[in-house]
């Protein structure tokens, strides 16, 4: 399977709309690669995503590869649909051979955060019944410390400007993401509340504490939620940081 | 403010359509004694809230109370502006003076079980943003362990029947709430599973075990979250129980 030189990256429901990035293209190809014939596969959302979805449709459509796609956002779903990739949802299949998924920020496959493209509830829901998952980044997003990317919050919508307001009394600089001028809402129907802390110190301590709260749907912290990651580093190098 | 000797019970999105339960009426009728003029009031739902809320609305018509209501669900919503109740949602007020809302099955103001009607997480946020909360119930759902009455957790719709499954391997006879034949879902587009436990004996330690879990948006565990509960006994005395 060989990588395009030229990929016009023209759908994504990332905020990076964007950005066409080299490093994003290479570990999304070569991800699919770990795909093998007959699996139920976890289709991740986001500009990365984006390429390791339209190589597994190249390789359904080149080699024949007979597998079964479950997308995490409606983004996802269209776009594997639109590749000839079959889909089917989380509730359709006992488990899922394998997930691959991008990533905001991280430091180890231990802890993330994921959510900058809104889809971070059904992207846990889809890690958990995964048996394996696999994490898909450019260099730059590990880190010391994660916290600069800003912590998406999946909120219900009644009682959301309370949260809003609770977090910001809280010092945690939150904000409910807009998108051009309205509120955005997930595909399940609830608003994103995003933190910008710049640094978190203890991510299970901060996991525990969101998580208790009434109207907290999900975090974008994904704690010890996968098995490797692989990344693409700045001289377009692609392998496995685990 | 005279309890009328009839009451024809016509609304409700209780699963108690049927029963017309004269210790319901009465505690309802009761509670709306408690609601001052100017008052901010959570209306909460299901078949005594019904009738609180019928009471209130007498209060509005005949002596001018002038107060605004919060309702927990679309039903109550419906039922309040039809009785001239002024509304407004949760996110337009600041806090809330004073929500009267039913209760399934308690130990005590420091737990009960909520959410037979299937608004329990609105319920929830709607009481975390009182200043006050009374729970008005027969008092024979004054129980020594919660946990006869069915109970009810509020999950995403992606990925539920595999909650389903992990909770009937735990053995929590736990089963996807229907009506007439159909799936039923909640307000907020989510759907409920009932667990039927018989008895919860540490109430805390569940609600930990289940806030934990990816997909569970809220439990009708309620621990902690009322200051009094008004019950009306089988002589047909109404009385503060704390």
């Amino acid at each position: 399977m060989a990588i395009p030189a030229l990929i016009v990256y023209n759908e994504s429901s990332s905020l990076e709309r964007r950005d066409v990035v080299n490093g994003k293209q290479r570990v999304g190809y070569a991800a699919a690669q770990y795909v093998e014939d007959g699996m139920i596969v976890g289709l991740g959302t986001g500009s990365t995503a984006y390429y390791f979805i339209e190589a597994l449709g190249n390789r359904v459509k080149e080699e024949g590869l007979q597998i079964t796609g479950v997308p995490t956002s409606s983004g996802s779903r269209k776009q594997a649909r639109r590749l000839g990739i079959k889909t089917c949802t989380i509730d359709e299949v006992e488990a899922i051979d394998l997930t691959i998924d991008g990533v905001d920020e991280f430091t180890g496959p231990e802890a993330g955060i994921k959510g900058g493209g809104g889809a971070l509830l059904i992207e846990k829901i889809i890690a958990t019944h995964s048996k394996r998952v696999i994490w898909i980044a450019e260099q730059k997003k590990h880190v010391p410390y994660i916290g600069a990317f800003p912590l998406p919050i999946e909120v219900v919508t009644e009682g959301a400007s309370h949260l809003l307001r609770y977090f910001n009394k809280k010092g945690y600089h939150a904000t409910l993401r807009e998108r051009e001028g309205q509120v955005f809402v997930t595909d399940l129907g609830n608003y994103i509340i995003d933190m910008a802390l710049e640094e978190i110190p203890d991510p299970w301590a901060l996991e525990q504490e969101l998580r208790r709260l009434v109207g907290v749907v999900e975090t974008g912290l994904f704690l010890d939620m996968t098995d490797q990651i692989l990344v693409c580093d700045e001289a377009g190098d692609v392998h496995f940081i685990k």
